[in-house]
């Protein structure tokens, strides 16, 4: 897996790794790819880049599959506002590219528009026909801006030295305060 | 990649995927494959299960490459407790399996207890002793509990129609409001 980027774009292997990776090949996965390949032509190789990514619907794999960048080694970072767009931005500066699908251009793809907008159900989509205008769209559809990103959104805070939980006995990082956050009340289980 | 259970735990063979998709076998990728595997005895091939993961550092990467559930087909959810935990759950039921090291027995192994502590910074260790710790000590240190998670965590909740932002002009789910979350404040980058 992980591609070089040269090689990335051989759409039927990227729909095989997309099935591997994500469970099938999801459009929003294979639209991705796209959004993918043209935001890295502003990083060079060896430029080290971070990734944003607005919404955590399919696109995160696409990112993670096809660029460095992860949510577990935190250069993949999502902040779910609900619009399908992704920036790369360079990890010192915060400056980067933001690619989305321009809804005035899928528009003239009549399948991918009805997903996009989700105008059909699953069941009513010709997954076939919407995979074939996605892969003939290409970037085509796409659109993209300079950005920059918050510091305060792509600084690394360091989470300083860990500590025994004194209610759960766990490890947590002991600048979170006198217990873990899951023992002062936001834990996701059942008590 | 996507290994099958039977086959993931050629140690030396998870080392080389863990690299290629988080640039390099972290220690919380390794330690994070031996739970991966504890939590996973608890559900039988065909039974569908989703993660949950108490952490963002290292440990959803170990996930995405072991299960098939990652950040963006929705099967793995991140909540950020600090704690370096997994809950394997019937996404039916909430109900499931967390496992997560036990400080009492890492404290046996001094290099990983140095880690897992952040005892030492990262150009202290030895980083071929903590591999052969984490590899020695397997799931050894792991500890599990019984966990129901809470029915607002784990429901899926539909989006609904989307709707074109009559600020940016982008598509985003109708239901957020008049506009998009990035133009009611919530946008990440400097105006």
């Amino acid at each position: 897996m992980k591609k070089e980027p040269s090689s990335l774009f051989s759409f039927e292997e990227y729909l095989k790794e997309a099935e591997a990776f994500h469970g099938f090949a999801a459009p929003g996965l294979l639209v991705g790819g796209f959004m993918v390949r043209k935001a890295m032509k502003h990083f060079p190789p060896g430029v080290l880049y971070e990734v944003l990514c607005e919404t955590s619907k399919c696109l995160p794999d696409a990112i993670q599959l096809l660029t460095p960048c992860t949510i577990g080694n935190g250069r993949l970072r999502i902040i779910s506002l609900g619009r399908f767009a992704l920036s790369f931005f360079n990890k010192d500066t915060g400056s980067g590219v933001r690619v989305f699908p321009n809804p005035a251009k899928v528009e003239s793809w009549p399948e991918l528009n009805a997903w996009y907008m989700k105008l059909k159900t699953k069941h009513e989509q010709d997954l076939n026909l919407l995979i074939a205008q996605i892969k003939q769209a290409g970037e085509e559809i796409l659109e993209q801006q300079s950005v920059r990103v918050k510091p305060e959104v792509y600084r690394k805070i360091s989470r300083g030295p860990m500590a025994l939980c004194p209610v759960c006995g766990e490890t947590y990082p002991a600048a979170t305060g006198s217990s873990c956050l899951a023992c002062r009340g936001e834990s996701p289980y059942v008590a």
